[in-house]
């Protein structure tokens, strides 16, 4: 079940990159063969690189490695290894050691050093991880015979679909790969992303350019409000590498970069687990966009109002009060609601002609967005979300099972 | 569905109060007479008074007035009038009016002032509050011919089971009564409870007394982390104003007022919205009781915890991944964690000894217990929930319906 999967034409390939993928079983030797568990991206050229990490105190060792990566050699970066089925978190003391032999077998694959390799994991958390059949699949992958797709297929573990995108910007080009499906609530959230491009921008641009897009599109969606140990977006460019010349303005390559990573963000949301609705939320007329955002959040991950949206149920007393719950300073005699075209509530007064079977027709679709207004400024943020089903609980009730 | 409900016995008449009751069909006017949907607690002296209140932004018009009273005429309350079916919260301009005359009728009809009578609403949030039915039954319950079970059937609203319990404290008694099963995170949650004693205590004894015995209490449970608009407690004592000693030492009243707080609110859980198990959760080897209380909080509020409990599934990644969600600093290779009597982690490894079937035949269980070991300090702190289930989105796609 996804919520209106988009059609996705292919990934474009990035120049200066090369990608292999393996299938050695990760999550049960049987299954060895029968779809792609490990994915090598792998960089011709030193390329600069950026990074965004979960906040989860409890983090993946891949997660610290690479963020002590990209501070020492964030400029010369020359490949992401990933696996699906098997998180490596949570695993003890042999955590740390499984997550650099993982790093060293990528980085041997094709002959560069482990300090310029960076790695993700994805998977069932505190279960041992069975590097030596990793090492195999990244033995298969070093081949790099594959493209974005089969990478994008690689990192998948309960997703229903591969999540890519590609953008162009003047001679430049843009894609992004992702997954993630539930433990989606990112600041990261068990999701996954990388994204390459060969426009020639060094490391000090793109931290912030990262920064800013994943906060507008990774960190403004939610599925289940668990945050997971794993969650890392990468981002990767080539251009310096390959000699081209130093971008000047990137403001037209941040613009199509946030394109990037809204896209694969709302796509995350289209597959959650359980998910039979795409539920855009504006919070409007806030005093900043942070507070904006931390409402548009908690209405998120209200779980009242997450039942409300299943139920096709336009129960806006349950959105405002999730709204009073994000700890944010409003007064209630100020907001306003409404859900796609119908006003609800207009500055804290049932709006006189609203009437209940107009919200449950908006309710009943299966992409709406609600609008609250404050009523106090002028900032705004988007979030987006889905809606808390039957279909929730059985995957996860039974995920290891 | 209610997960070992207690039998419980009648609750205890307190020296000083009468309690009346009356049906009028709050939510449909339809209802009226079959079961009774308003409470009046009449004390017939002057008592002293503390309460706490939802945190919830959005505060209805009841919250804001009772609050008020207590710090003006804390000293001299004479009673308190309450309604299900309908919140009265979030219904613009006419809610405060609304508020104070349902405060007005009660106070009238045993010949009190409003000034001295509190009030509280539980029900649909949003929904015009029907004044008129209101005071037709606050004019049935001023005869007061009810007891104190019949006022916690009156305060019900999802709840399966009428929820009360008594306490001697020496010469005095101490009865409480609570309503609550969702939208269950207090700090409060759509949980109202009203506790009466006869002892002799004054309201700046009696205020501290209730924060403390609430933040180990109704503070500590957890149904789906939704914080409500109209949660309150109050407690009120007749002592003083029937002319018993001042008490002294409160020590044993206050443990007493404990037990009757924590035996509310773990009734509440077991009544909690399609809640199937009770699992106490203890936090221990924190540096302090508040981010023993927050991690425990965080753990109880995970979606992904709670329907890791519903499948019987022992799977402790997602457990310490939640603690590591909490925002506390601690290290990850010194928690240690068990369930009931089984020890599946030690110091961030898994012990030699844990078998998944052991935790699973934990898990299984309709009551058991989760122990966290921060690896910190001596502080520590327990909390109540249960788990999410289908029954949970079964009974909140279709509330209004």
């Amino acid at each position: 079940m996804a919520v209106n999967p988009p059609r996705l034409p292919p990934p474009l390939p990035v120049p200066g990159f090369r990608i292999g993928v393996g299938s050695c079983g990760v999550k049960a030797p049987e299954l060895a063969g029968t779809r792609p568990d490990v994915a090598l991206i792998h960089a011709l050229v030193d390329c600069h690189a950026a990074g965004v990490f979960t906040q989860n105190r409890l983090r993946a060792a891949c997660v610290s490695l690479g963020e002590a990566t990209l501070q020492q050699n964030g400029d010369c970066i020359r490949g992401i290894v990933a696996n699906s089925g098997n998180a490596n978190a949570a695993t003890g003391s042999n955590e740390e050691g499984w997550a650099r032999a993982m790093i060293a077998a990528a980085a041997g694959a094709i002959g560069v050093r482990s300090e310029q390799m960076l790695s993700a994991s994805t998977g069932v958390i505190g279960e041992p991880f069975p590097i030596d059949r990793v090492e195999q699949g990244i033995g298969e992958a070093a081949a790099c015979k594959a493209g974005w797709q089969d990478a994008a297929e690689a990192i998948r573990t309960t997703d229903t679909f591969a999540k890519w995108t590609s953008r162009r910007v003047g001679p430049y080009t843009i894609t992004g790969i992702a997954k993630g499906s539930g433990m989606i609530h990112p600041n990261m959230a068990t999701m996954l992303a990388f994204i390459a491009t060969d426009a020639p921008l060094a490391q000090k641009q793109l931290q912030p350019m990262l920064r800013a897009a994943v906060e507008r599109s990774f960190n403004a969606i939610s599925v289940d409000g668990d945050t997971s140990t794993n969650d890392t977006v990468y981002l990767l460019a080539s251009g310096l590498g390959l000699g081209l010349p130093p971008m000047g303005k990137t403001r037209t390559f941040e613009h199509a970069l946030h394109e990037v990573c809204r896209e694969l963000a709302q796509m995350i949301v289209r597959d959650g687990e359980g998910v039979s609705k795409f539920v855009t939320i504006h919070v409007t007329g806030a005093r900043n966009e942070s507070e904006a955002r931390h409402v548009g959040r908690t209405i998120a991950t209200s779980p009242l109002v997450k039942t409300a949206f299943a139920g096709s149920d336009a129960n806006w007393g349950r959105i405002v009060a999730a709204a009073g719950n994000a700890g944010i300073d409003f007064d209630p005699r100020r907001i306003s609601l409404r859900c796609d075209d119908v006003v609800m509530l207009e500055r804290g007064e049932l709006h006189p002609d609203y009437r209940d079977a107009d919200g449950m027709a908006v309710f009943a679709r299966d992409e709406f967005s609600i609008t609250l207004d404050l009523g106090m400024g002028q900032a705004q943020s988007t979030v987006w979300t889905g809606d808390l089903t039957h279909d929730y609980i059985t995957i996860n009730a039974e995920y290891r099972t």
